[in-house]
């Protein structure tokens, strides 16, 4: 029985580029130590407290049917959020809560392209994006960034792909490269959008995350309001991968069809789950800050530890939990790399290739381990780069 | 800005035909009395035990990301279930978890379809499978049952459909109707989706809540494992519609390119929740014949209140929580039948009209209100309707 082209399309049969992170894995449960640098998950859990709040949710009875969209006080507490990190306006009618980070980047994506359109993304990016616009029947087109620009686009590098496409997506912080697009890198983006007549879907999972400069949505810019999709979730900001909540901002117009979308794609969010995400919402600040440090620590230990050496350079980062080391001065490819430190030193990266053409020759370093065993493998890694230059 | 057609198809602009449901819902919230008979949800809440596992499982660490396909104990446990009730041999590598049913109807149309495929379902229909089909890109053609059949399609009504289509649709037992589909039916169902080629997608999601006859899977008939793909739901088997946990039956070699799907679109169902699906499976059929007892008992009751009238004839069923109603002795459509019963009676329950054509002149009522109210509303029902015929 022949399955339909788009769902075998999404993998395109390929390797998934995760081979060193199976490999890691299954050292690990052979008994060895492996100093994991590989996935985006804090090394903390979720709140007791927020864990807490969903139970007595349940408890007291709130495990019936949600209402699709969103209960209205998590949708309001979402959009005053929103509201007051980005200066625009923003009411519950632009808010939909989605199942996670993931169904809001499949949805927004479904709503503005039709099978066969060209969707636009840059490239390096983060694992999921090529397979999730393939699922909806695009044509995924990535727009190769260039570590000499940090990764951060051009004016060129854009427009080149931009005529006759649909929609561009981008993520600020960036997963996997760590960088913060800056003032003009945005202005830039936000005018090419608008000049083709681009949707602008733009992850913003991180926004919590940034450790120099500042977070932009273009959402703010002038004239984007309109064209612009934003997509966020509670996972990164609020250690709760696992509850699988997250929600897209959108013009009060389109709201509607997303709700059409989730009525026939998930029905919804648990009830339970919501209160959940509103209990963390409703810590302030706080809880937000205390989640991101670990990272912003490590990422001040990276700086010191890697000082000096010339075997690998560290892309300037500006957020999220992630450093992309620069590792061609060894020769080697990322994966071949990232291959070798783990069989030599048992410390496991992702090569930059899973995430990209644009990031060859380069390692993904994922601050999620504690600081201490975190300073030990970057100084080990660095002697192996080392060793492999001199 | 444009949106897709796809998502502004889905509901292609019409009425939702859930009119009376929230002009009750309104009468309700304004301090009125309603007997609601609408929803296909259960008078009860999620049993205590199930939360607490799932509490006990988040609170002892099961925050992080979960397994995309699904944890292996919990794909273990719903295929030695689907095993057990269906004699079809399964392992854990034909199932996959999803974050509800509603996700795995999406999900395995998503698999057969491509953009433009003709897709086949059944009239009456539950409320969401049309537009569903067309979230999925799919040409979606309802096949008119007809009340004189008690709903169960004929050789003809399927065969005039099923050329050049690419897959069909069953729902037995059924929502809206209740009716199980005969061992002839399902035979002939089966026949037609082998001469012409069609995969076979069966919602079970009653399977547990059968009163008369037997639950029947086309995936146990001869011929049809290969092209058949099941839907189940932890819903309404476990009182667990909140909890947004299902999944999907498939041959072994269709689950990793659903795997790859879910990796796009939802990435998996959080941890505690399939923990609390587990302890639930685990409890055996002593819980779901709990759960499933107050319809059973109220379906008694309504053939006895029944008894006797012919201003409305019971369509007869076999399973589900619902009733369907042929009213059109008062001269009535469904939905004008609703809306006065409404009125005059402050009754609500949904015209038939809003599961498509087929059930034109029918109600469904939902035997969701406890014992007593249910019968005086059933009574009340019936003198209305002798009203209008004498």
């Amino acid at each position: 029985m022949q399955l339909s082209n788009r769902i075998t399309n999404i993998t395109k049969g390929g390797s998934d580029g995760w081979d060193v992170f199976y490999k890691a894995r299954a050292m690990k449960n052979a008994g060895q130590d492996i100093l994991e640098l590989t996935i985006g998950e804090h090394d903390r859990k979720t709140d007791a407290q927020i864990l807490r709040a969903m139970y007595d949710s349940a408890a007291t009875g709130n495990t019936g049917y949600a209402s699709v969209p969103g209960m209205q006080p998590l949708r309001e507490a979402i959009a005053k959020r929103v509201e007051a990190r980005t200066g625009v306006a923003t009411t519950f009618e632009n808010i939909i809560v989605t199942p996670g980070g993931q169904a809001a980047l499949f949805a927004t994506h479904m709503a503005v392209l039709d099978p066969g359109d060209r969707a636009l993304y840059l490239d390096p990016y983060y694992a999921t994006y090529p397979g999730t616009l393939r699922a909806a029947g695009a044509v995924d087109v990535p727009i190769e960034t260039r570590p000499e620009n940090d990764f951060q686009p051009t004016r060129d590098e854009l427009a080149v792909s931009a005529k006759g496409a649909r929609s561009l997506l981008i993520n600020s912080p960036n997963n996997p490269t760590g960088v913060v697009y800056s003032q003009d890198t945005m202005q830039l983006i936000c005018d090419v959008a608008r000049e083709n007549d681009l949707w602008l879907i733009s992850d913003e999972v991180y926004d919590t995350q940034i450790w120099e400069g500042e977070h932009r949505t273009p959402r703010a810019f002038a004239g984007m309001e309109e064209r612009t999709l934003v997509i966020g979730s509670m996972s990164k900001s609020h250690a709760m991968t696992g509850s699988r909540v997250g929600w897209i901002v959108a013009p009060r117009v389109v709201v509607p069809r997303l709700i059409d979308l989730s009525t026939s794609t998930t029905y919804g969010v648990p009830g339970f789950i919501q209160e959940a995400a509103l209990f963390a919402l409703n810590q302030g600040e706080t809880l937000e800050t205390d989640v991101g440090a670990p990272f912003q620590r490590r990422r001040l230990l990276a700086y010191e530890t890697l000082k000096g050496t010339n075997a690998v350079r560290l892309v300037p980062s500006g957020g999220a939990m992630y450093l992309m080391l620069d590792i061609r001065p060894t020769g080697l490819s990322g994966e071949d790399f990232a291959l070798a430190l783990l069989d030599a030193e048992k410390i496991a990266v992702m090569p930059g290739e899973s995430f990209g053409r644009a990031a060859a020759g380069h390692i993904r370093v994922a601050m999620t381990i504690d600081d201490d065993r975190f300073i030990t493998a970057l100084t080990r890694l660095v002697a192996f780069a080392q060793s492999l230059t001199a």
